[in-house]
């Protein structure tokens, strides 16, 4: 309170206050500056007959007193006999313009068709618009990613199956709540609408109405919020491509299950009560409107199908996206994030499980926890004669805390370099030493901690310090992982050993580095070459499953063979976890290279 | 203008005024009081495994740590066990509260199924609703007639097959236009909302905002009012049966092509515009949220097919609810109002057409002219010696005007005393004559004229009288129709001799006097036994397409069957209306019992 600041959780309001919330908490709302779009390269190649969806022009004979055939059943008739269709259908948005647009284009038109059948391959092509003459030159379509953090939109022209612009921005449902449980518990909230009366009458003035009036339960706020990110996004993918929304004619989605709730206005609350399930693991194929999603009204939205509550479809399309379900060769899946979702197996089978490593990865939960953006601190160096650190921030200013990698960097360097013990306790005995150091290593308000960044040195004008709760939550999370992954291994008896490759998904998993993630006993012990990192594999799997029909195909059979662990219900967990929570884990059998490259500050 | 008003098609508006519409020319607001709902018996015996809608109830076992599959996977997985189907899909809106509903129903549950898919007999079937245990005994839908003047709404207990409520009012769109192409006119303008815009920024005192705001373009005005009265209708008769209406899980929906249009919010403009064309004769299946129809929002809305711009779903409907396609007899239906259209065939083949006989059988372009309300004069006696008048009012209160079936009843009982000659020329000779008749027959403003109900009679307090411009109007209308039949005929190598049944449809045709309408010509000269009037066969060609596949399928077949001739462009029509332009007929040879019962007045 001295200093001038307190801890919510331990503070009782009692009247009207003033939340000042410091820099380095607040959410960054841009994400990265300056980093381009890579060219995205499709593993096969794309065939535009492979499309479901298709253009057509077509020109029709007017109608006469001798041929008064209404305007769709002549339209269709022309299309069934030259596109060899059958059963054809029509949107009753389309049949709105249907007779305006035939005459407009003089009975030269061109038609979107969509030949899947409403989730049935099989089944009836239906009509999705109408445009006056002739108009083949691009079919547009978008692939989503929806991550409990940001939003990925890829703009892709069907003709060329290319990604012409890629989007990224924060989930706007962030402000309310950073991690999946607290958004299921903000979408349970009832109609914040009827609060805001109450207020009025009570005269308490209203700060933010905009947020708090419109009559919206939590859930229908959530929605709100993710839909106007997308839809921001999409129209900015849109603009740089000169084109309009309503010509983008599908969607597919890719998000873990509670994101895909909340985007289909599906209350999600199952999916954090025991036994922890969802009301859909696949929905079925929607309209645009139906969720508010700013493509064309009637334009296809799929979302990819997830496996269960805490495996969803992120994890499936990241599977399909890093191709371990096309190999031979025993691959490790996993993407880390709040929670820590892996998947073990080859062509012919997968296990998958999910562990809630805690938020502490990204920057949360960490007194100096920050996400990856500017200030971030990302990589840490100790020397381990002077325990002084040096390190890399991102965008090269002043540092204002650090970023998961630079947690994990952090953590590593401090075990290797003799900071902290094989339990993770900082060694305040070596504060004694007449050394630099000392200032370094401190006892602080918090308990031990390690400033890595002195006041005069940061940008927010503070010690930037890890403390013992930090690195208790960090071991937490990375012993949650590790147990993840070796109750995967022995659930079909295997032992990690047997991995043939790791293949790491995720926004995060491309900032790690392998040496110091491996140091801590976060990534199993193998020789470099045999990890991958894949980047965003969700968005990329979106991707896939939209402009190639065997993807979509192969992300549904994954869905359905894929076996799921719940390690809550797992009764060797706790042990796992017990064993991980040393560096690098109870067994130092399991990390060779670890117990060779380490110098040897223990007392032996 | 003396006489205190002026013709609105023949006044320049030079600045702001105030129009008063006389009392006779109101819209009446409420279809006949008192007038209660007959039981309707179905032709045939109702299954209700017939009906593509069901219940089910069904108890599933609760999710577990061993069993964590989705909701929606569970439910579908033993509804498709226990009732053997297959492919089983979901609407979002019953996604959106699955979860809540299986725990408050402590997994025991009653779901509403469709069997059909979308338009497809054999597609996969849908749940469309879902609540907490068991609700078995009922299961309920409306069968909806869309006339231009009144729309008709029954409410059907799917369960029995019974009609449990019925409901009537007035179109909501006839301020917008009494007629088909009034309304077409109607709809083709453009937003009113820019006209309020400009109008407020003149500073133009806007009167009825409420009609002319909301940006509303006269397509969505008219869909709004439609769906006004139609949700009215549907509220009053759920309120009858103590239900909600969220209870009403589909609509069977006839009515003519301009109906249809408007009611899907369509635009209907090509159906006034050579070649007259619709933009889609048979709708495909839509949800009620698509169009705002007050039934459950996922409920379906099933619109019957027509055959063209002016033979429309009412008339499939009316054809299938006559019978006639099940008959072998050579059968003539027909549906009299401001079209006369009609049907002739058997249980081999049909043909139609439609003749624009004007809304002179409706009581419009008549001066005295009204709907059958209260206080319409609805038959007509003449003395043929003396030409007195007598009549019968409907609600026995003085008379205001004449509904159709007067003006039927007056021209043939002019025409039999010879107050009119069989050129419809009005024998003003005859007042010369030392009779109390002198008054009635007079040449008035509008020509010569023939008092009813004098002035002391009448509620008006005016003389009630029919001109011979109103003579015309008449004579043309019936003269139109007649010369449809004839044509109907003679296109297959028949004459109206070989028609063993005639079938009228239509509210109107309930009260028409077959014997007046032969002395006139309107009907075919046949004996009284070859008649029949089937009242509103519209809303009960619904109501059978509702409750029978049968029927939904011969109404489907119907429309695709039925030949549909152009009298605009025959060439014989002029010919064929010009002969029929005589009481009865120029070939007095076709109307042997008019001509035997006949008085002779002529000169001869």
């Amino acid at each position: 309170m001295e200093a001038g600041y307190a801890l919510a959780c331990q503070t009782t309001v009692e009247g009207d206050l003033v939340v000042s919330i410091p820099p380095q908490e607040k959410i960054e709302r841009r994400l990265k500056e300056g980093k381009r779009a890579a060219k995205v390269e499709l593993p096969f190649h794309y065939e535009i007959h492979d499309q479901p969806l298709r253009k057509y022009t077509i020109t029709l004979e007017p109608p006469s007193m001798q041929d008064q055939t209404d305007d769709w059943s002549r339209l269709r008739r022309e299309l069934e006999r030259r596109y060899n269709l059958e059963g054809l259908r029509i949107q009753l948005a389309v049949l709105k313009k249907l007779g305006r647009i035939l005459r407009e284009g003089e009975w030269t038109v061109t038609t979107v068709v969509e030949l899947d059948a409403w989730d049935r391959p099989d089944g009836p092509p239906c009509v999705i618009d109408i445009m006056p003459g002739e108009h083949l030159e691009s079919l547009w379509a978008v692939a989503i990613d929806i991550g409990t953090t940001s939003n990925h939109v890829w703009l892709v022209d069907l003709i060329s199956g290319e990604v012409m612009a890629q989007k990224a921005d924060y989930n706007g449902q962030i402000a309310r709540g950073e991690d999946v449980i607290s958004r299921i518990i903000y979408a349970s909230k009832g109609q914040r609408g009827r609060e805001t009366e109450k207020q009025k009458s009570e005269g308490v003035p209203i700060l933010d109405l905009q947020s708090l009036g419109k009559g919206e339960s939590g859930l229908e706020e959530l929605q709100r919020l993710v839909m106007e990110t997308l839809n921001r996004l999409i129209e900015e993918a849109a603009q740089e491509r000169g084109i309009s929304t309503n010509e983008i004619y599908k969607a597919v989605v890719a998000g873990n299950s509670t994101m895909i709730h909340l985007f289909a206005g599906i209350p999600p609350e199952t999916i954090r009560l025991m036994p922890f399930v969802t009301t859909i693991n696949e929905l079925p194929p929607l309209r645009a409107h139906a969720v508010g999603l700013n493509i064309n009204s009637v334009g296809r939205v799929d979302c990819l199908p997830g496996v269960a509550s805490y495996v969803g479809a992120d994890i499936t399309a990241g599977v399909v996206s890093s191709g371990m379900c096309k190999t031979g060769s025993l691959s490790l899946f996993v993407d880390i994030g709040t929670n820590g979702e892996m998947a073990l197996g080859d062509c012919t089978w997968l296990i998958s499980c999910a562990c809630s490593a805690g938020p502490a990865f990204e920057g949360a939960g960490v007194v100096h926890g920050m996400r990856a953006t500017a200030g971030a601190i990302e990589e840490v160096w100790i020397n381990p004669e002077s325990f002084e650190a040096s390190y890399r921030v991102i965008g090269d200013g002043k540092p204002r805390g650090f970023c998961g990698s630079g947690l994990i960097s952090l953590l590593a360097e401090m075990f290797v370099s003799g900071v902290i013990d094989k339990s993770g306790n900082i060694r305040l005995d070596l504060a004694g030493l007449e050394k630099p150091a000392r200032s370094r290593l401190r006892e602080g308000e918090h308990g031990a901690e390690y400033v890595v960044a002195r006041a005069d040195e940061s940008a927010t004008g503070e010690d930037i310090a890890i403390t013992a709760v930090d690195i208790d939550n960090l071991m937490r999370a990375k012993a949650a992982i590790y147990a993840g992954f070796s109750i995967l291994a022995r659930s079909v008896g295997l032992s990690l050993a047997d991995v043939e490759q790791v293949l790491i998904g995720g926004a995060f998993g491309q900032y790690i580095n392998v040496e110091n993630a491996i140091q801590i006993g976060l990534l199993p012990d193998k020789p470099f070459e045999s990890f991958q990192f894949l980047g965003n594999t969700s968005i990329k799997g979106a991707y896939m499953a939209l402009v190639s029909r065997e993807m979509r195909e192969r992300v549904r059979e994954i869905s359905k063979m894929m076996t799921y662990l719940e390690l809550s219900a797992d009764n060797t967990f706790f042990d796992e976890f017990n064993a991980a929570m040393f560096l690098p884990h109870t067994d130092e059998s399991l990390f060779p290279s670890v117990k060779k490259n380490q110098k040897n500050h223990e007392e032996t």
